[in-house]
Formats: structure tokens, sequence, C-alpha cells
């Protein structure tokens, strides 16, 4: 059983399991609206024509963002896309519906929340290994921690931006001759291909329990933590990364709600040890948290790699609870990134970094020509599929930026 | 010449030249207020008794909080301080400056302003040497970096409170046996005492040069970085500190205003390295960027050490333009601390874990006990005094907080 409208605009990627969330700018209005095909429903000109939503549910769904949602919590956010899902399938609701789909190549897409604190995780064995074989070639590439807790360090959110705005090449101190760092433009301008997760309600008290973290988890996005590997090489000891990363992250154009994506879960990789219990894997009716998430980078429209979000150490329940254990309140518009999504595969590297080893093997392009870091004009897309109920396939739309020269 | 009201009210340290601003809560109702002496005077109030401020500075004043200042940038507040020095002082206005006075002990202080980002500094070379020292004793205490920038990184800005706000004991991972970590609450909770400055107007594509960095810092406030260093030891390599800062950190009753500060600057430390060019000592009629300010820690009312900011390597301009050289932009709001402030003598330590060097040689208290990390029920106290124009002193008030056991 489906209606018209969902027959009309709905695609695969695109249909009536996955409806992903965004923020969309037409004629000098930014609404909310959900991803049909190749069409976004305006939610609050759906909900103007048609009833049945409850008032503080219709009032946060005809906001400009995500914003709303996340605040009123899963108790807003989950009859929203219940009320949703039977609209869109509504034989009755049809001509409404149609009324309110914008095709995208007319809208502009924006930030669709606003980030309140952000962690970015390293939760990637393949990454965190590669890394630490190239940054300390002496040492053990994983610390003794790496596998007892999801390694993570608080990121920069005013500097968080919408899929699409320009990358303009940082500048800062790196690694020069004799001890003495030299000052210029980055060289080693870099991706980090990354799922984001946006949290909604609070824990004013903190230690949201494993268990219930899945609550508060809104949505996935895809997400990139352009990253400056020789200002952070230079920088990074011993507090971590900062200038190297806090110039610009990029949120993806879509927000898949946690639910589309229970098809896709996963059991995550055997554990080495035993992890404390307030991270122990949680199961429910759709299985462990693993998620089957495969990501694609495009350089200038040509694929580069496929990272595999499955084969992440940790979990977004368990990076959650992590965040949360020693009190650490939660606010709506929180957010937390996975860290690098790498494999065992060269093409499944998520940095370019990882790509060209440190930058000694240059990846060889389809094209035949070759790359190490990112150069002026290189616009660098991730996309991301993910198993969704039924044989239908879950979309994430463009996660998209354009490197431009540094400023003088 | 003066007036009444502040022949009445001022008293050393919280004169005329100072004026910190704070938020206070009184019946119910939050305003903005500046302190003189022991009193608190309500701006909303005073602008509603008399005229002459322009309106847009009428209005941000008369908020609840310092938000609005900050967001107006400069322009804003340099002629709310001009104003308030003239009204105080006129004679004319005595009557309803004293009408807008309300006693310190009959309010209750909330944050002055809501956290944007916020970045840690680590710019105390007696600090970064003695926490070298102890974690790394393998290593040179400094990273070659140091001296050439201001280390730093992210903090949370979700979990910074009020002056007056409890620290409960966080729980987490913490160092045990065989490499296998043990989770409880921590078993080494720590203060940092530190400077904070909070940053106003905003700088959307970063790059704040260091000349103009003076024009963007609002003021300046007492800030405590409570520290788990068992949690943090474990979790910090190689990205940093997060769980064993982001459960709390406590900002002043009081933001001193930059201009207040004039008379307190004096020269950074001789630099080792000449400073990159964005990074260079600016100056300006008041001189250097250095603040003469000592602070006083206190642990149940009992001074333990009195930690010089006037040592530290890096200045709040250098700071600053540091945070945005890259491109980074400043948001109003954002706020970054100096890191923990340590002398070079022993009661000059900024920190439990310098003050008890590791917890090995407990500090011993004037009343004959001792100590080495925080105890459940435990208070601690920063307080801090500057030198003020014509011998006058700037004082700072309170950043309080008292440690409540963890929870179950």
């Amino acid at each position: 059983m489906t209606s018209t409208a969902v027959k009309e605009l709905a695609t695969d990627g695109f249909g009536i399991e996955n409806l992903p969330y965004g923020s969309f700018e037409l004629e000098g209005e930014t609404h909310l609206g959900v991803r049909l095909g190749d069409h976004v429903i305006d939610l609050k000109s759906l909900i103007s024509k048609i009833g049945g939503l409850d008032e503080e549910v219709a009032r946060a769904a005809s906001a400009s963002n995500l914003d709303l949602l996340l605040a009123g919590g899963k108790a807003i956010w989950s009859p929203l896309r219940a009320w949703l899902q039977t609209t869109l399938k509504d034989e009755e609701a049809s001509e409404e519906v149609l009324a309110s789909a914008v095709p995208l190549n007319e809208v502009t897409m924006k930030l669709p929340f606003t980030p309140a604190d952000y962690v970015d995780y390293y939760a990637s064995e393949h990454h965190a290994t590669n890394l630490g074989k190239m940054f300390r070639p002496n040492e053990d590439a994983l610390k003794p921690n790496w596998k007892h807790l999801p390694v993570g360090y608080h990121g920069r959110s005013g500097t968080i931006f919408a899929s699409g705005t320009d990358v303009i090449r940082p500048k800062g101190l790196r690694p020069g001759q004799d001890s003495i760092p030299s000052f210029g433009p980055s060289n080693r301008l870099d991706i980090e291909a990354e799922m984001g997760f946006v949290l909604g309600g609070s824990a004013p008290r903190g230690e949201v329990n494993i268990a219930d973290a899945a609550d508060h988890i809104f949505g996935a996005f895809l997400f990139n933590d352009w990253s400056a590997r020789d200002i952070q090489n230079y920088e990074y000891v011993p507090l971590g990364p900062n200038l190297g990363k806090s110039f610009a992250s990029t949120v993806g154009e879509w927000v898949v709600p946690f639910e589309a994506l229970n098809a896709a879960r996963i059991a995550p990789p055997k554990r080495t040890f035993e992890l404390a219990p307030y991270l122990q894997d949680p199961t429910d009716e759709h299985g462990e948290f693993g998620l089957d998430v495969t990501l694609t980078v495009r350089l200038n429209d040509q694929a580069v790699s496929h990272p595999p979000f499955g084969l992440m150490y940790f979990t977004a329940p368990q990076m959650l609870a992590h965040m949360t254990v020693n009190g650490g309140s939660l606010r709506p518009g929180d957010m937390f990134a996975s860290g690098t999504i790498s494999g065992p595969d060269a093409n499944q590297r998520g940095s370019f970094i990882e790509l060209s080893w440190g930058g000694k093997e240059p990846l060889q392009l389809e094209d035949g020509s070759e790359i190490t870091f990112l150069r002026d004009g290189d616009t660098v897309t991730l996309q991301a599929v993910a198993p969704g109920p039924d044989g239908s396939t879950i979309s994430f739309g463009d996660c998209v930026g354009t490197i431009k020269p540094a400023t003088d």
C-alpha cells in the first residue's frame, strides 16, 4: 500500500523508510523538511495543510531546523516520524504532499541543527593504527587505553558548517628546520570521512545509561572533519588537536533518523578485552548497535575509497554513555562524530594521509593523475548507504566542500 | 570628586575603577549588575531611573546577563562603562544609584554569560614543566612546540557552571593493574586555578590580528578547571584531556572589564625564541599585555597558594590571535582560559597535584592537617587582586565550589 505521492517522488535510497531531515532555504525562508527522492517535503507547509499532529510536535516541526525537535526529545520526534510515514502513505493526503514537495535543485541546504558541544572520537582501529604508525613510528600504534574506552576530544562547535560551504586553506605553524616552526598555509590539508550523531533531550546530571542511550540519539549524518596534518602534527602534544582541526568541519545535508537505521544494525567487532559495565554492548529487538553503513569518498567526482562504518570498534550508544559517565551533562544539539572511518584495505581508508601513506605513496586516481594531500580547487564529497527494511536502501545524501586558497 | 553613593558603597577592590559585571538573581528575576563594594548596582533599575544612554546600549545592559553586550562588541560595552563611571561619580545621580544598589547577601549569583566555544590553554611554564615531569618522567618536561605557540585544547561548554555550584566527584576509568583499568570515583580530584577571558564581537573569517585582539576581549574572570587526574592520566593519549575535565568548570562571580586592568599591565616573560609575527607581543599606551594579577587559592578558608598570573608565558591577545589565525571564527561568548597558573615557588602552585607533588608529598595546612587531593566536603575558593589606577586595587570576587560525593 502506497500513495500516488510516494509513487511519484520516492527513489531507492530516499523512500519513506528513510525520510532524513534537512534545513532548506527557498525564496529567503528557511524551513525544516524531509527528503523524498529528489524533493524535499516542506514540513511547515504540509502541517498547515493536514491536521492530526499534537500542537507541540507541529510547532517543533514547523521551525527552520531541528533545534526544537532535539530540545523536545524522543517524545516529540518519534510521533512526528510516525505521522509523516502515515501521511505520506495515505492516498487521501497525496495532493497535499505533492503541493508541499519542492525540487532539491531549487533550494539551498543549511546546517540542519545548531551544534552545542561537539566531541570527536577516534573509534576506527584501522585508522588509529595507521595514524599511530605515521605520527609515532617508534611506539606501539595503539595506546594501552584504546580498546578500553572510546578515545575522543572536544572540537570547535562554532566552525561546523553546512554542506557546500567552501573550506579556506588554513594557516599555522608547521614543523620547520632545527625545531623552529615555520608559518604559512597548510601543505598537508586532508579530510576525515566520519559519521556524526546528533543528540536530543537532556541529561542535566549526565550518566546516560547505555541501555537508554539510543533514546537520546536523534539521527546520523555524514561529517568531514577537515584536518591540516602539518599544523596538527606540530601542535598536538600533549593536549591533542586544536588549530589543525578547528578551522572547519562539514555536516552532511541530511540527518537520517536513528530509527531508519534499524535494518542496518550489526554486531560490532569482537572485543579484545571485556568492557567496563557502563560500556557493555547493549541489544534491543533490532540487535546490537554496530551500523552497516558504507561511505564513499569522492574527489572531484572520482570515487577514491569506501570506508566501512560497520568495523568501528565502539558504537554510538557507547560513545554517548562514555561522554556522560563522569557526570558531563547532555544538552539538545550536542553531537559527536566517530573519528575517521578506515577499513583494512587500501581502498577503505577515510583520509588522504592514509590513502597516500603520509604523502610518501601518492594515490593513483582513475583518470591517471595522482594525489597526496588536497589542492586548491579540489572538491570532496562524502556519500553513504545502508541497508533499509525489505530490501530498500537508506542513503545519506552529500557532504561537500571545496578547497579555496589561503588568505593573503 | 566623587558622589555620596560611591562614598557610601565603594570599598578598596570594588571601587569605580573596577565595576565588574555579574548576573544576579533577586526575587525570581535575573539582571545584569556591576559590583560596588558589597552591593550590586542593578543596571536595569539604574537605566530606568536615569537617561542618557544610547537605546541599543541600554537594551543590552538591561538584560539578564552579558550575552547582548558581548554580541554588540566594544561599540556597545565601551560607552556603557563610560556612562556607568560618569553616573556613579555624579552627585545628582546618587539617590538613583543608591536606590538601585542591592546588598550582595540578598542575591544569588548566576553564570555571567553563556559560553559559546571554550579553549583551555596551558600557558604557565612552571605548571607545564611540573606536569610534564609527573606525567612523562622519561621525557623532556616541555614539548618542542611549547615556547612557539600557546598549546591549548577545546573543553566542554555545557558543563561550565556559576560560582557556588556543587561539584559532584566524577567517575571514570582509572589506571589499574596489568594495564586493565578500573572503574569508579576519581581518587585524584583536583583544581586548576586559572584566569578566563570572554570575547565579544565576531570575526566570522577568523584571523583577528594581534594588534586588534584587545578590542575583542571583554573582560577577565577567575576560572576553576576541576580535574580528575587519574581519569585524565589514563585517557589523555593521544588526543588530550576529555572526561578528566568535562564534568565541571566554574566561572567566578564577576567579570572584570579588560579596561579595568590597564594599570596591571606588565611585560610578559622574556621570550626564549622569537615568536611568529602573528604572535609578536603588541603594546599600546598602557604597555605590554602581561597582567599583574595575583590569585589566592583557599581550601576551606585556609590560603594554600598564591599563583602569579604575571608569569604566564603567553598573554590574552596572543591566545586570541592564535585561536583565530587558522581562520577559526570568533563568536560572541567564546571564551578561553589560561591554564593552571603556577609560579616557581611551592606556595605559588595552582593545583593540588603540584602542591602535593603527585600526591607523594602531602601539603601541610596552617591548621596542622595535610592534604593530597580533594576530599568530599572540601570547598575551594579562588580569589585575585591586581593593581588599579592611583593606588587602588582591582578585586575579582570569589570563584567557589564544594565537592559532593560521587553518585551511586
